[in-house]
């Protein structure tokens, strides 16, 4: 058996259990074993490696900036999603998946034109006052714990560990090493393109295609690391893809309204998939002895 | 000064002692040091790490792929780049940056709907069996000695070496590790678009924006590292960008013709830039004790 000092904030049952003797199985010689360079984990970001309730992070990010983009110029606030800004319009920015077109012109528009280096800047600033606003602690405190010390058992077993967030790339890679001990080039993610004149990068109004979400995460993880992953973890219909394409997939249930939130909208697929492929299902209520 | 006994292959020279001026400046304490996690170096494939002459390696085996679809399909020979194929036209293939357009076409074309591992297996098969035409040698022999120890040093001072190359990154993958010591995600490059579908990563004919070549090295770079590259090497104008966006630019020089080859064409802008922004030039006649 593993290292039972490993993941001291998993409660002991049947995930931590499945984690634990995978990890063993690859690592150990036998038929199961995987060679160091072939161990390759990734994880989704949003709502499996940090809080996404009430709203993404990044969403926090980008409806902050669309605010002074509308006191700046306020004809802007005629059309979406800046009228929902204006308006407050919580339901129509809560449908994600139903304005991806609006919303990610907006992202764009938000940040186009200025440098990686600027944009990166944004970032820093917005990480030192911003909080959660339910939660009350600075957004650099949502990370779940349990999943830390997963990252940090897999990386001593040898694993390279990326994120592949369906949000932007260049927003998590500021603070992946202080948030998660991953550095800035496994930070897979979807991106803005860039230009490069003159010695810098600037951020244009295109997005990269495909976007790191559903059956573009295995595309990404492809294009970065020339690999499929051994090991995957999600909490969305987004991630199916990504878990699909590995040997061993971990999808996390939001199940805890006290510690958290309890929610499966978005998941469904997910949790239907995860019976038929066997995947880990992690309960936050059960698994996690710890959240944050 | 650094170790006496690195790079071995390389002459003594200036252009020696400021690669080891500049790793050593780097890497000890001082006003130089830079931290581990910035110290990434990329280098082109192509006539920087080894021969591209008389034509790219890549460009014999698609050309052998445009052969079979030709012997399968003869009305293929009609249009470019089947045309020049079918004919003998090594005038028309010659000249890689007037027809880049039918080049890119007719590279998709000659593996499109097969999977990353079909290709993965195609490459390797290549490399098997190809020779280069005059030096007589698999392919896998014909990297740049004095290069590999290049790459073996920076490693060894705690560098990250990633391949940034004009050609197809999935080409370069297989054998990276082989040839250079580099692992398959430090491979940057050109690719086509992929698709998942069904646990598999599909070609299709698109083509990845930007090419990996010219203002698009910076832009890959960035997209897979998050950094700029504190040392770059190349040997083309297509490098110009890639070299004026590193600390440290690397400029070979082909004047070899006993040895290797000797041409300058297609390297006149990075050769009057090497000046303006003192890169250092390496002399392959000069410079490199051996070759291969």
């Amino acid at each position: 058996m593993a290292d039972p000092e490993a993941l001291p904030s998993w409660n002991d049952g049947s995930a931590k259990t499945a984690i634990l003797e995978f990890v063993r199985s690859v690592s150990e010689s036998g038929d199961s074993f995987v060679p160091v360079a072939e161990r390759i984990a990734a994880f989704d970001n949003d709502g499996t490696l940090w809080c996404e309730k009430p709203q993404y992070v990044q969403a926090d990010f980008v409806i902050r900036r669309w605010k002074e983009m509308i006191a700046t110029d306020p004809a802007k606030a005629a059309e979406q999603p800046y009228k929902a800004v204006a308006e407050g319009d919580r339901e129509w920015l809560s449908h994600v998946y139903e304005h991806v077109p609006e919303l990610i012109r907006g992202a764009t528009e938000a940040f186009v034109g200025i440098t990686t280096q600027a944009f990166e800047e944004a970032v820093r600033e917005f990480f030192e006052f911003a909080r959660h606003p339910s939660l009350n602690v600075p957004y650099t405190e949502v990370t779940y714990r349990p999943m830390r010390e997963l990252i940090a058992f897999l990386e001593a077993n040898d694993f390279q560990v990326y994120i592949c967030s369906g949000g932007g790339r260049d927003f998590v890679r500021p603070f992946s090493d202080r948030l998660y001990g991953i550095p800035r080039e496994r930070v897979i993610g979807s991106a803005t393109t860039l230009e490069y004149r003159d010695g810098a990068l600037y951020r244009t109004a295109g997005v990269e295609q495909p976007i790191d979400d559903g059956p573009g995460k295995p595309v990404h993880i492809w294009t970065r690391t020339g690999r499929k992953p051994l090991l995957a973890g999600g909490n969305a219909d987004g991630d199916v893809p990504m878990l699909e394409s590995a040997r061993f997939g971990l999808l996390l249930r939001h199940d805890d309204a006290e510690r958290e939130f309890a929610y499966d909208e978005g998941a469904e697929q997910a949790l239907a998939e995860a019976k038929n492929r066997r995947w880990t299902v992690v309960s936050m209520r059960e698994d996690f002895g710890q959240v944050f």
